[in-house]
């Protein structure tokens, strides 16, 4: 029997929800999308995310997979009709069939974030579930001297925020460099995945260097040493913004 | 006596005040504002803002004034010592003081609003506060050709909301255009002041308008006629975003 299997494309605003993972008690993007999905299938599906975001991370393109035993609801009515059920800051933007062994974690051949940096000494309150506030002076092309020492197969022990006894630390970006958008200064990184907290601890040592050579970031990353990374930047700035399959 | 009067620049996310004017039993703006200020000031001073905005309506350089009848605090400490008092939805970004006779509301020369288009099949949380979404076709040169005919001292009565008895409905709009900003259509415009409702009147008819002659615009403005406007629209997308005197 071809049991269903179904992909989400999903958005949320991460701010009032205590990250993806289920909890008692407390409000996550799974809880919230479990329990849309029991409101239509009676067995209550689970669901599998590509990336277990943490508390107060966003995404726009998250993606969810789950199997349905019980549904006969065309794909393309999926979105409004879990949308009906999902809180404004929750919403499905897409969604489609996809082969019955697909598993929406270990088939991400690659996770793309953006992390936003607004530059200001002022207090936005438009932007304050949005971006990290610095008022330090932005300095695009150092960043993106230390960005390139990131790119290509390595290991991250630095920027690791706990230490994997059993996983491996070494992951593969393919791509990372800061932009200039608007008020905002973005950091776009893509790699195959990331370790805990990887990119916010990247984030944040990049902006505490004082250092005026960018070689001593690369120095920091093959030290593999956990105590060399600056603050972990907050969550709020993060976006999970799109995954390939 | 010199008294001492202030003005404030104040950024809020609007989408949880009803609006900026003081009423009892509700979250306001100018309720939250004075509240804090109460807790600084034993007389616990009125303010004035230059906008009214709505519910729902943003602001990044909304421009407020207050004569504290009893305050030893430099100005350059105000921003942070009401901060602390504030929600994290409502921020002091600035302070100056200002002569004894200075209204932030009749002084103002110039008020400017921007107001934000997500142009999206696809529901968005990480911009619905902030944003109108439609799926209409962006048609940003065509829009220009209509917002040009917004531009100079006209009467607005079509993007009068209510009927103003008494008040002219006469405006001096100084500039209005729309731009393309990353995943967002921005319409800016500028003038010594605005009716109620207008931006949000005008924004609605020109992205109702089907005909594919700009000049059917600046038909339906000169009609001075209420019912020839397309629907308000709605606050979210809707930013004071300056205020000169």
């Amino acid at each position: 029997m071809g049991e269903r299997n179904i992909l989400l494309t999903v958005g949320y605003d991460g701010t009032d929800f205590c990250g993806w993972q289920r909890q008692d008690n407390v409000r996550t993007v799974q809880g919230e999308l479990e329990r849309a999905l029991g409101e239509l299938h009676p067995e209550a599906p689970h669901v599998i995310a590509a990336g277990r975001t943490d508390s107060g991370v966003h995404a726009i393109g998250q993606c969810v997979s789950f199997r349905p035993r019980s549904s006969s609801i065309p794909i393309d009515r999926y979105p409004a009709a879990l949308n009906r059920l999902l809180p404004r800051d929750l919403k499905i933007r897409d969604a489609r069939e996809v082969p019955g062994r697909f598993h929406a974690r270990f088939d991400a051949k690659q996770r793309t974030y953006r992390y936003q940096i607004m530059i200001s000494n002022q207090p936005d309150p438009c932007y304050d579930r949005f971006a990290h506030r610095t008022h330090r002076h932005p300095q695009i092309a150092r960043w993106n001297r230390m960005a390139a020492a990131l790119v290509g197969e390595q290991d991250f022990t630095t920027f690791a925020a706990s230490p994997q006894a059993e996983e491996s630390t070494v992951r593969c970006v393919h791509a990372a460099a800061f932009y200039a958008a608007g008020p905002l200064v973005v950091f776009r990184i893509a790699a195959n995945a990331f370790l805990w907290r990887m990119i916010r601890s990247i984030v944040g040592t990049i902006l505490e260097l004082r250092s005026s050579d960018p070689e001593e970031f690369g120095a920091i990353l093959n030290a593999r040493d956990r105590a060399r990374a600056g603050t972990t930047a907050p969550a709020r700035g993060l976006f999970l913004e799109r995954v390939e399959y």
